[in-house]
């Protein structure tokens, strides 16, 4: 056993790895404000996010290492707080979001808007600071799934320019085109007019300090996908699919755009939607009505990684529906948010550590 | 009773109507052929579509008013033959297509691909001849559907002009995107990239004569479809929705989008599909897994006809992801889509009878 000194407290805690970066959380910069009195010791870990999974794993091992490396009779009381890391310290345009996550699908229908809004919902609960833009121009779902269809954004004047303020619903900072014109109407437009929609809702949004912008992309891989890559580096990508043969072929071309040499943006991984269908008086009976594992499959070949499955139950559309997100409900559902919301969060924490930050795709289309 | 003439054939013919015209088979031009021969008596009825749903209905008819105005004793024999009717005989685009169809939903997901491949097979089958444009540039679905991923056009050159020789399965002509890129890579093209490849579909294909050309669109309302209408005069748009809220805000935008004062494309009807779920195992259980009736409100909303409803059946994805279409299977859903597509040349016989040509749009976005 070793005195209770702030130097043998250090030394213990190099035993203890972050799972996920696989490093020390000393050599991470993870351990701060250690005190000592008599007996008596005190330590915060700072998380890479305050969705960390793996919080009380981390929490145990400190414990662990404490009672083997100094003493197994000092009271250690470990609090566990977080800072969101980020790659974009210096960007000229949003400096103070820390980062950006779009949310792809390459087929529409797959349930895209339905796990942006309950992943924002996820990590605003928490405790991030999250926004969201709904890219989908032509077909905006954000503001009936935060029952805030008939919001109005308001602009502040900051010097010359104009901000628009966004919507916050659920602890959500919003922006989505569906608050600027009547629901009813069609927005029909070339791609340089939804391009520049996306431009605004990115550069003229006072969206403040952001520990994640989430961004919700149309289908496709189009003016809007090209718009955003060029406008902003994205720290990453999670792609929705369901796991039927056709929307897998639309999200292996979704996976291969943003892989492609010249736009490299991170995919932090897939997600598999409407996996099974569940009758909820049969919660045994699981129904593969659009196949089986296909997501699986598609994050193996490409060595991407797996975020799970969302199953087909009725309740998520309803409650997509009513504005009400399925995640704020009590039942498997919520926990299967949840915990994708901790996975994404995750993988962001790990590219942060791992990759240099997104550049900003110069290529002229 | 009349003596069995030419002319009291006529007269009696005067007596039966085309239910859905509500016009006589006389004024209509339908009774053709009469031939008399002693106490033998025949006649072609042509009607306006080979999927005809009320081919026996005016064959009883026909044998009803020859029976009541001519004689009960006379030997009839009624041919039923058909002749699409077209608006657009004087088209400077495709003089050869009677009909052009765009089957269009807004949101994408909705079954669009799987109600287009369908309804082109059902069509084929009942004798018309049929074309089928995938318009979906970044996410071709119809290849798989088809079971033709791996086809290539080959190009024939007519003059100075290379014209693209469309890809024959299950007696329809088909063109998509997916013939001509690798199926892993994504397009990742701007909006006038990917109209002009419609163009191309259209304009630089060797189509030949067709009853009908389906246009399966992506989702939105953006340069597609404005290409499409600025290119060639829509005979009507077919709206593929599922009863969820989302979809159908995103439906109803595709409508406002075609009847729009600018635009002006028919709406031939509302198709509403995954209307309910089936388990196969348990054929009496329905779950209204994105809701009931969306698809039959919206219609009644906008006064469009509502074609009807197809369920999700765990068969049609499956039918889809082999390249089998569903309806040329043995099954109830082969007849739902049997139904719908009489539905639908049903209702552009009625468009054709009562309305004009659609114009070209001219407006300039």
């Amino acid at each position: 056993m070793a005195a209770l000194t702030k130097e043998n407290v250090i030394k213990a805690l190099r035993h203890v790895d972050d799972p996920d970066i696989k490093k020390d959380l000393v050599t991470l910069n993870m351990i701060q404000d250690i005190e000592i009195e008599g007996n008596k010791l005190s330590f915060t870990v700072m998380l890479t996010t305050p969705a960390c999974p793996l919080k009380e794993v981390i929490k145990n091992d400190c414990l662990k290492a404490i009672e083997e490396h100094v003493g197994a009779d000092i009271e250690v009381s470990v609090n566990m707080s977080s800072h969101v890391t980020s790659t974009r310290d210096n960007a000229p345009l949003l400096p103070q979001v820390k980062n950006i996550i779009a949310i792809a699908s390459g087929k529409g229908g797959v349930g895209k808007s339905t796990v942006t809004a309950n992943l924002a919902v996820a990590l605003a609960r928490s405790g991030a600071k999250v926004g969201l833009i709904d890219a989908d121009i032509y077909g905006p779902s954000i503001p009936t799934m935060f029952n805030c269809e008939h919001e109005q954004p308001s602009i502040r004047k900051e010097g010359e320019r104009n901000l628009i303020i966004p919507i916050e619903q659920y602890g959500v900072k919003l922006i989505s085109i569906g608050f600027l014109t009547p629901a009813e109407n069609a927005v029909v437009w070339r791609g340089p007019m939804a391009s520049s929609a996306l431009k605004q809702f990115i550069g003229d949004t006072d969206w403040g300090e952001l520990d994640y912008l989430l961004i919700d992309l149309p289908p496709g891989t189009g003016d809007i996908h090209l718009t955003l890559v060029q406008t902003v580096p994205v720290t990453g990508v999670v792609l929705v699919t369901t796991p039927q043969k056709v929307a897998l072929a639309d999200a292996q071309k979704g996976l291969t755009m943003f892989m492609q040499p010249q736009i490299n943006v991170p995919i932090l991984g897939i997600v598999e939607n409407m996996a099974y269908f569940t009758p909820e008086e049969l919660p045994d009976n699981k129904y593969y009505i659009f196949g089986k594992d296909g997501g699986k499959n598609l994050a193996e070949k490409h060595k991407v990684p797996y975020l799970g499955q969302i199953p087909l139950v009725q309740s998520i559309r309803e409650a997509g529906d009513i504005g009400y997100p399925a995640v704020m409900q009590d039942s498997v559902t919520a926990n299967a948010f949840k915990s994708l919301s901790q996975q994404v969060a995750q993988q962001v924490a790990i590219r942060n550590a791992q990759l240099a930050e997104t550049k900003r795709v110069e290529l002229k289309v």
